[in-house]
C-alpha cells in the first residue's frame, strides 16, 4: 500500500496566501456590492518595464523561427547573458557573485522550497519568527527540526543570534517579510560570524533587496566577509521588477561554500544543488530569461526604478498616516511592507475581519507569519496609490 | 554543524543528459572542424507554432499594460483557460479529464521530480529498466527503495506486472523513453489492475503521447477504466509543441485518486500535491500559458501537427536504414525514438564513442537508462530532415 508522507497531515490544510484567497472569495461573494482594496498578498500593480516586454517578444519571434530557435539549455541553470547580467546587477551596489555561482530559476519560492532536497534530515532549523510561510512549511514537509528565533518589538523585529542555541541551517530575510525591518551590515556580521562557528548556513532572503533607501544597509549578504563561506542567497524579478506573473529569480550559491559529509569528505553545495537540479529542473522560459535580461540593462533599470519610487511612494502615505492615528509600525522606508500593531489590542485575525468588514480592505494576519506576529498586521504597498489613498482614508476615519 | 543529504553521494555525478553534454563538448573543443549531427539529447529542432507566438507576444504587451497586467495566479495550478483547453484536448482523443484535475506546470521534469515529496519512506517503487533517468535519480535522492521491472528483447520492452513482487509506487512510460515501445490498452490495463490490487500508484508519463499514430493505441492511462483511482498522468508540451525552451507541461492528479494514511483516514492524494504546490511553486508564467492555450487551438494543433508529421518522416528515413543495414531495433512509429540494437556486439558506450569518432553522430548510450539498455542505443527524430538523411547516409557507409 503506498505510504504518504505524513508530515503534510500535521500541516495548517493551507499555505497562508491560498488560505487568505479563500477567505476573500467568500466574503466578496456574500458582499457582491464591496468593493475590496488589496493591501495583502504581496502582489504587485505595476505594469512590467516596456524595455522586458519588447525583449520577450523579439524571443517569442526568435522561438517561432527555425534558425534562432532555442531548445533546452544545456546546464538549466540559466543563459550566460543573464547570468552576467545579474552578476552585473551586483557589482552595481558594490558586491561581487561572479556569474558562475548565479543560477536562474522560475522564482525565489521555488529554490526556497526545493533546497531543502539537499540537506539531511538531522538539522535544526532556525527560523525567526514572523516569517515568510514557506521557510517552514517546506522544512515541516520533510519532517524537519524547527526551532525559531524571536523577532519581536523589543529587538525591532530583527532577531539576532543566541550562542546558546545551536542551529545547522538559518533562514535570514532582509528587508524582512512581513515586518520590513532590514538588518544592518554589522547585524549581518553577526549572524555569518555564527554561522562560521556553528558550521551552520545560511538561506538568505533578498526578495526586496530593491527597496533599500538608505545606502548604509546591506542589499546582499555578500556584503560581509565571510559570508560566501556559509550563505545561499535567493532573490527574485518579482517585486523588483514586477515578475510575480513572469517568473524569474535567481539563487546564489558561491564556489566557497564546502561542507563535510559524515564521513568528512568535503563536499560542494553547488554541486549537490546542480545535481538537484540537474534531475528535477529544466530551466526558465527563453523568452522570460531575455524579459529579465532586459530588467538589468541601464534603461530597464531607469523603467523600474519608476515602479520602485511609485511604491515608496505608497509606503510613505501609509507610514504618514500611521504616524497621524498613533498606531505603531515598523517599515515602510526600505521596505514594501508596513508591519503594524493592531489597534485597541485587537488579535491580528480579529483586525483582518474587522478592516475586511467595516472599511473592506485586506490586510494579512501577522499571526499567519508566526506567533510573535499575533496582535501585529502586513499591510503592502504594493497597490495602486489611489486605493492606497483612499484605503488610507478609511483607516482614518475608522480609528481617528 | 550542517549535514547534508547523503544519498547524492551514492548517485552518479551528473544528470545523464548534462554528461553527455559534457562529452560532445570535449569531443568537439578536440575537433573543431568536425560537424557534428546530434541525436541524442531528445530537444526538438521545429520552431513552435505561429499562433503559440503570436500569443505570447499579445501577452507580453498585456503585462507591459497596467491595465491587463498580471501577478500571482491565485492557485498556482494554473489558469482556467489553459486547464480548460487542455482538458478539451483530452476530449480530443475521448478521454475525460475535468479541467479541475489538471495542474499546469513549467515542464514535466519538474512535476516528475518533486512528485516524490508527497510519499513517505517506506515505499517501494517499482521503475522499468531501461527508463528515464528522472524516475530513478529523483527517488535515490529520497533515499527511497528502488526495484526494477525488465524491459528487454524477450518483452518487446514493454515490462508487465509480476504479481510475486510487492510495489507501492510504479513509474510507466508509453509511448516509452527510451525504447519507443507503446503499451496497448490491454496491457496498460494489466498494470491498472495490479496497482489497484496492491493499493500502489502509478506515476504515467505521457510526454510522447502526440506521436502515437495507430488510433488503437492509448494515449493516456485514463483511456483504462480504474486508472482514476490510481494514476497521476504527467505531461508536456515540450515534444508535442515544440516547448522544450518554453517550460510549459501538466499533471493530472484526480479527484478520485484517495490513499489511506496509516492512521486509516482517507486522504485525497490532490490535497497533498496542491499542499506541496503552494508552498514551493507560484505558477507558470503568464505568457507561456497563454502560449499553451494556443496550442491547443484548432489552429494550433493545426500547426503542431506539422512539426510532428517532420518528425515521424524523420523517423521513417532512420528505421528504414536500419531495416536495411539489418539493424535490430524498436521504435519510431508510435514514437520519436528509436532504439537499436548496436552492431558487432558493441556495448552502449562503446557505440557512442564509434559513432561520434567515425560519423560524429552524437546519440545516446542505452546503458544510460538502465541495466537492459546495455547494448542498446537511443536515436531521435526531433533533428532537422537534412541532418537525419545524412546521418542515416553515414551509417550505411560505416555499416554496410
Amino acid at each position: 500500500m503506498v505510504k504518504i508522507n505524513e508530515n503534510f497531515l500535521s500541516m495548517k490544510k493551507n499555505y497562508l496566501f491560498i488560505d487568505i484567497a479563500k477567505r476573500i472569495k467568500a466574503f466578496s461573494e456574500a458582499n457582491p456590492d464591496k468593493t475590496l482594496i488589496r493591501m495583502g498578498i504581496g502582489d504587485v500593480t505595476q505594469p512590467i518595464a516596456p524595455v522586458a516586454v519588447e525583449a520577450m517578444k523579439k524571443a517569442a519571434d526568435e522561438m517561432g523561427n527555425a534558425e534562432t530557435f532555442r531548445g533546452y539549455e544545456d546546464s538549466g541553470a540559466g543563459y550566460d547573458f543573464l547570468r552576467e547580467a545579474v552578476s552585473g546587477y551586483y557589482k552595481s551596489f558594490g558586491v561581487d557573485v561572479p556569474a558562475s555561482d548565479i543560477r536562474i530559476n522560475d522564482g525565489a519560492k521555488s529554490d526556497c522550497g526545493n533546497i531543502v532536497d539537499i540537506f539531511g534530515d538531522g538539522n535544526t532549523i532556525l527560523v525567526t519568527d514572523p516569517a515568510y510561510p514557506v521557510y517552514v512549511d517546506s522544512n515541516m514537509m520533510a519532517g524537519r527540526e524547527v526551532i525559531y528565533a524571536d523577532s519581536d518589538e523589543s529587538n525591532g523585529f530583527a532577531a539576532m543570534p543566541d550562542y546558546s542555541v545551536h542551529a545547522d541551517i538559518i533562514y535570514l530575510c532582509s528587508p524582512n517579510n512581513p515586518t520590513g525591518s532590514v538588518y544592518t551590515k554589522d547585524q549581518l556580521k553577526e549572524w555569518v560570524d555564527y554561522a562560521l562557528k556553528n558550521e551552520a548556513i545560511i538561506i538568505f532572503d533578498s526578495a526586496y533587496e530593491a527597496f533599500i533607501q538608505d545606502k548604509e544597509l546591506p542589499r546582499s549578504i555578500y556584503a560581509v566577509e565571510g559570508a560566501k563561506k556559509c550563505a545561499i542567497e535567493m532573490c527574485s524579478l518579482s517585486k523588483t521588477a514586477g515578475f510575480t506573473g513572469m517568473r524569474c529569480g535567481y539563487t546564489v550559491v558561491p564556489d566557497e561554500l564546502v561542507v563535510k559529509s559524515s564521513a568528512g569528505a568535503e563536499v560542494k553545495i553547488a554541486d549537490l544543488w546542480n545535481r538537484r537540479e540537474g534531475s528535477k529542473f529544466n530551466g526558465v522560459s527563453y523568452p522570460v530569461q531575455r524579459a529579465a535580461e532586459a530588467v538589468f540593462t541601464e534603461e530597464g533599470q531607469k523603467q523600474i526604478r519608476k515602479a520602485i519610487d511609485y511604491y515608496h511612494r505608497n509606503a510613505k502615505v501609509m507610514t504618514d498616516t500611521l504616524t497621524e492615528l498613533g498606531i505603531k509600525f515598523t517599515g515602510g522606508l526600505n521596505s514594501p511592507y508596513v508591519w503594524l500593531k493592531c489597534p485597541d489590542n485587537m488579535g491580528s485575525w480579529e483586525f483582518f475581519d474587522y478592516i475586511l468588514e467595516k472599511i473592506n480592505v485586506v490586510g494579512t494576519s501577522g499571526e499567519g507569519f508566526g506567533k510573535n506576529g499575533a496582535g501585529w498586521f502586513r499591510l503592502t504597498a504594493f497597490g495602486t496609490y489611489e486605493n492606497t489613498v483612499e484605503a488610507m482614508r478609511r483607516m482614518k476615519e475608522l480609528f481617528k
